[in-house]
């Protein structure tokens, strides 16, 4: 059943494309992770189409140790901007579009994080927004001075609390505590702003946070948990659910389950937005859109492909499996558990071999893949809407710039006609494209 | 002796002004510190300017714990943008002009400011640099879960390791290694990137930075020690050497004495730029200069003129005396006892009351005021400048955005007729525009 007048649409900037090999595509620019033209070309794009917001990906580390290895592909985050500082540059190009960005909680400190996404709630006029997670990337231990990367349970318990004191950092400010009140000498209200003063198991803050609340009260808290830990921390903290579905029935389940949560941890289920990645390619003919798909794989590099799998599985060792084969037995592992889970369990039911498997990991890496004509990709991302299966999508497109321009010039048009979204912008603010209230204090 | 064909001018930004009441100025926006037009405007007055670099203080935390003391001043980093997403933004709507900001090395970790300093860099086109400070705000501690502010020498042994960290991840990647070949699917060469390996007293980081070399190979960093152990970071680490100084003669020992530390150090002298504080108030005539003083002056709140008087005198009790009295007998206290000298011999030699000691005080705040016509106050840069007691200037202007109008639009033109200062950028990059060599990795 909809939810929504119309879908929420988010934009999710791999700097290639999302897909492994888009990096090779001619029309693809490989230093794209440290090309600021084209992110703002992006952001203009996405802008131009009136989508919800930019979502950028991160992590604080190389995904790998093998230089030989990660020296083959553009997506292991060996060659990108820092998001913070991208989405304030972004925030200078752009008006409307809500501006999102990957923060890891496991290696970061809540009082920096809190200032930065409140710095760009308000550089922006009301447009940050931060998707919390809890590193899934082991190496990134190793450049903050641990020894290993700390066990799944643990980060998600840290990410709780920290989640906790962001918030309560945007709240140690009234609304009303900026005074600016030149005759009385008054910069700000005393009694409007008060120390946060958190002592929990991780963290020990005091506070208050030294910027006035932000505009929208709280930035957007993205989460993306898939775990029954990760699925907690959504319920209770998240205002955007970011979730990876392959069938509407799994992702109707997943969404019942995810306001049933969010129920129990006291929030109304209307204010959580559940957006599913999805992996599009479009063309005017189905025929073409394939030829898209054709053109990517194509340019898979077999060293790049084992790798991936690889890593997505937990770092288990394939080298000396046959490609050709079944899977072997993949044990469970301090990685990210509902990846591994999600692709053995794909394996076994449709019986794939290693290297079919990972074709599939290396195109959309676990999102839904869709192919065909404008019609065709509207109607299905209109079934998952009007089911209720999700609020919007958050769209990752296989190359950029083209995949970007190929879902706003194609896809957005349709989806217009059809009224299921919005022509223009209607607010100012990411909480007002999203339709979310602003929080009180 | 001059060291340089003309003077390096950068834009020191404390949002509202330095001078501690300019924020009750009627021309002040007094919201300036979470005022993105406000940044804005400075950052394409100073362009317009041709000047160097704008410069961004910074704390990350409220400095006090008085809420009612705090609310009546903006100067204690109680209300304004975190600064590296500010230079995002402002990197968004310049050109040419450097972008600087502080950053302390106490409660922050080297990799995420190396990654967080390149990034501009990359955004910017070579235009970032970092002001390395330890951090001198107390209440930062709290905020990030300490008992309390470790003290002076561990702050900079710190600060000396973590630069070492910073500069060391920038060189991870040699400048050829980034290919982009997309032929032969190399997207980087493995034997142009290596880890760092760093394992030492504080930290221990492998990197390598998920990033190509920054453009400018190290961005610029800026540093502002004066005690023993900080002239040693500065004369060790610093592109720029940021002081204040009252007197062409003490300026010229510092200077003399920063460049033996270079030379101990094993760099060439010629490779620190020396910049000096200055705190200018112009106008087409001196009387008006200093009209524009006095207005400020009769702006402090006396609360806040108390209050810092009574630090700057070892934290004594003034609550209770009458700021048109005469200085009462003020007890010698264990710390700072020179500048309590100095006070109390000022105002009992000059008959000041205690308002007119404040106003002394709370106004250029440690950094030296100029006061004059557009040729007196280049007469006396142009002095300074010849001497060699500085190879340039932070300009501290008083009240924003006019203070900057006033040195861009009076005091620029005279310099350059003078043959002392750029009319146009003459290269791309910070270290251009600084006239420093990129370093080789």
């Amino acid at each position: 059943m909809t939810r929504h007048s119309h879908m929420r649409l988010g934009a999710f900037l791999y700097p290639t494309g999302y897909h492994v090999a888009a990096w090779r595509h001619p029309a693809v620019p490989a230093d794209a992770g440290v090309n600021f033209a084209h992110y703002a070309e992006l952001a203009r794009t996405a802008e131009r189409g009136r989508m919800d917001f930019l979502f950028l990906p991160d992590s604080s580390a190389m995904r790998g140790d093998d230089m030989d290895a990660l020296s083959r592909t553009a997506i292991r985050y060996v060659a990108q901007f820092e998001p913070l500082t991208l989405l304030g540059a972004l925030a200078g190009v752009t008006e409307r579009i809500g501006l999102t960005a990957t923060v890891s909680s496991t290696y970061t400190e809540p009082y920096h994080i809190a200032r930065m996404i409140a710095s760009l709630d308000h550089i922006s006029g009301g447009r940050a927004g931060w998707n919390l997670v809890t590193s899934q990337n082991p190496f990134e231990a190793y450049n903050f001075g641990l020894p290993e990367h700390p066990e799944h349970d643990a980060r998600y318990a840290r990410a709780s609390e920290y989640a906790q004191i962001v918030k309560g950092l945007w709240d140690t400010w009234s609304d009303g505590a900026w005074l600016g009140d030149k005759d009385a000498g008054r910069f700000f209200d005393p009694d409007g702003v008060r120390p946060l003063h958190h002592s929990g198991e991780h963290f020990s803050v005091r506070g208050p946070l030294n910027m006035p609340r932000p505009p929208q009260g709280h930035p957007v808290t993205i989460q993306a948990g898939s775990s029954e830990p990760g699925r907690d921390l959504a319920a209770s903290v998240a205002d955007v659910v970011f979730t990876a579905q392959h069938s509407r029935e799994q992702a109707l389940l997943f969404a019942e389950d995810v306001r049933a949560r969010a129920v129990k941890a006291g929030r109304d289920p209307e204010s959580v937005v559940i957006l599913a990645g999805v992996f599009p390619y479009v063309a005017p003919t189905r025929a073409e859109a394939e030829a898209k798909v054709e053109r990517l794989q194509d340019l898979i590099d077999p060293h790049v492909g084992l790798a991936l799998l690889s890593s997505e599985l937990g770092h288990v060792d394939l080298s000396g499996c046959d490609p050709d084969g079944p899977l072997p037995d993949i044990p469970v592992s301090n990685a990210g558990r509902s990846r591994r889970d999600l692709l053995v369990r794909m394996a076994a039911e449709e019986g794939l071999t290693v290297r079919q498997l990972y074709k599939r990991v290396a195109g959309s890496r676990g999102h839904r893949q869709v192919v065909g004509t404008p019609e065709s990709v509207a109607d299905d991302l209109e079934d998952w809407f009007r089911s209720g299966a999700a609020d919007g999508f958050i769209v990752m497109p296989p190359q950029l710039p083209g995949g970007l321009d190929d879902f706003v010039d194609l896809v957005l048009p349709e989806l217009r006609r059809r009224g299921l979204f919005r022509t223009e912008y209607e607010g100012r603010t990411l909480r007002d494209h999203l339709g979310l209230e602003r929080p009180a204090r």
